[in-house]
């Protein structure tokens, strides 16, 4: 019976709520002992309100991260010592590093958006971009490509409240970022809709439209849009392949990328920031398919 | 590879500083995976001025409980919900059970101390005790005895600042446990403390003294107080058989208790308080002992 935890032993957490259900303890604790580290990762049932008291705790149990979920994300960028670039412009963290005692927020799921495409042999520098949505993922999305080199994106969402948040989006990459173009259109005009996505090479789904139970939908209705050359990305992994996926690929786009990767890869971005090491993820997968035996 | 930690497992943590040296999470982390109990054990260096906010922590985190060592079982007591009898008497703690959000603080050294002894057929009802010392140890001897029926207790200490104590704790017993007969004199009163003990069942050394590196030194110089049915005891665990153990058993005392027992059964008590069970203390021995090779 091997025994890991020490009186040295250092702590990570997942916060936010719900939690309990979280695969994060289970893969982080595997890299620990893959990389013989003394940390143990766990986590905790946090609110909203609850935030800068977790944050508090972080510092008094020196522990040297945390990963911060719904709804959490923005309350810990409003507490930090000091935030990331993509942190500040997001206004979200996913992700906090303790340096000694200084909070530094990031946000690591635009990294992870941009390390699955980077897996898939896409890069965004230089690209023209049209991404659906301007809710969580989509800002991340909309923010990491902007600083990674995007040459312009277009971001397109119902006229509904967040379309405020992809102006705002837009208004601070003007300023934040200005060598990449970015737009922000009602996704009802669907003329417009059409021109962006033929300029564009890179097509994104950052809405949660096509996941189960309603794996019958996809904001792209005009099958027209798909060409060979066209990047087709979704932030939906459940299913793996959405119904926007599936079309795009039935109509010839070369290229369509589901959503888990990212979830993957904005945890090893996470992970390198806590350890400075590259998640062992084949390891971990492998560990994983062993284990569900 | 076995991996234990998910996103329902509870933290429990031993609070105090310092406390990488503690062999505690190795304990308790082995008897909740004995027993099969989804909890995690780790410790946090804390100091004496940061208890209220480690409490907070507690709350926090939901944590099952905590214990607590130096320096900081005096402000946890000052900072409790609720107290034990033992632990409100002593004004100290060194077992917080969270009851739901309700901070429970507990003294589990005198349970220990009385725990060991009937471990070693001794029953402390009805006895007549000399219990050496005003510390911590002596201190939570004396009211859990005085708890658990002693007839008496005589306290001897020194003439110095930690005489005020035990006249404090002798005051305190006299009103909360009437029954039991607690007095205090100075320990340069040979003359008294030879005749006190001719009268008592148990000899008990609460204080340091023949600790590692003064194994050299015993509190009782007048090897003539020991008799074969005077059972001795000794805090000291290091070396296991102190020199006052080593005399006592030459000079033909057919009970000599160390410390040790004490130790591990002041864990025994604070593992029934968290989990309502009872710690599996022959199989970790038995672990310990398979590491060892």
């Amino acid at each position: 019976m091997e025994q890991r935890i020490k009186g040295t032993t250092g702590l990570l957490a997942l916060i936010g709520s719900p939690v309990g259900h979280s695969g994060s303890p289970d893969m982080y604790n595997f890299c620990f002992r893959y990389h013989n580290l003394d940390y143990c990762y766990m986590a905790f049932d946090i609110k909203e309100d609850q935030v800068p008291a977790a944050l508090d705790a972080m510092r008094l149990f020196n522990m040297r991260g945390c990963n911060v979920t719904m709804p959490c994300k923005t309350a810990a960028a409003q507490n930090m010592d000091e935030l990331s670039d993509a942190a500040r412009i997001i206004g979200a963290v996913n992700t906090i590093v303790n340096e000694n005692g200084k909070l530094v927020g990031h946000m690591t799921d635009g990294i992870g958006f941009v390390g699955n495409l980077r897996d898939h042999g896409v890069d965004v520098k230089g690209k023209k971009m049209v991404v659906l949505g301007a809710g969580g993922a989509a800002t991340a999305i909309q923010v990491q490509c902007a600083l990674d080199g995007a040459a312009s994106i277009s971001i397109f969402n119902p006229n509904d409240p967040f379309l405020d948040r992809a102006k705002n989006t837009a208004a601070k990459l003007k300023k934040e970022v200005p060598d990449c173009d970015v737009q922000v259109f009602c996704i009802e005009d669907q003329d417009k809709l059409k021109e962006e996505i033929a300029k564009a090479d890179i097509l994104v789904n950052g809405t949660m439209a096509g996941m189960k139970p309603h794996e019958d939908v996809s904001l792209i209705t005009d099958k027209s849009v798909f060409r060979p050359d066209l990047v087709v990305c979704d932030v939906v992994y459940n299913p793996e392949e959405t119904k926007l996926l599936r079309e795009a690929r039935e109509a010839g786009c070369a290229k369509t990328i589901g959503g888990k990767g990212m979830l993957l890869w904005q945890g090893v971005a996470a992970y390198k920031l806590y350890t400075g090491l590259d998640m062992p993820v084949e390891e971990y997968k492998k560990f994983q398919a062993e284990n569900a035996k």
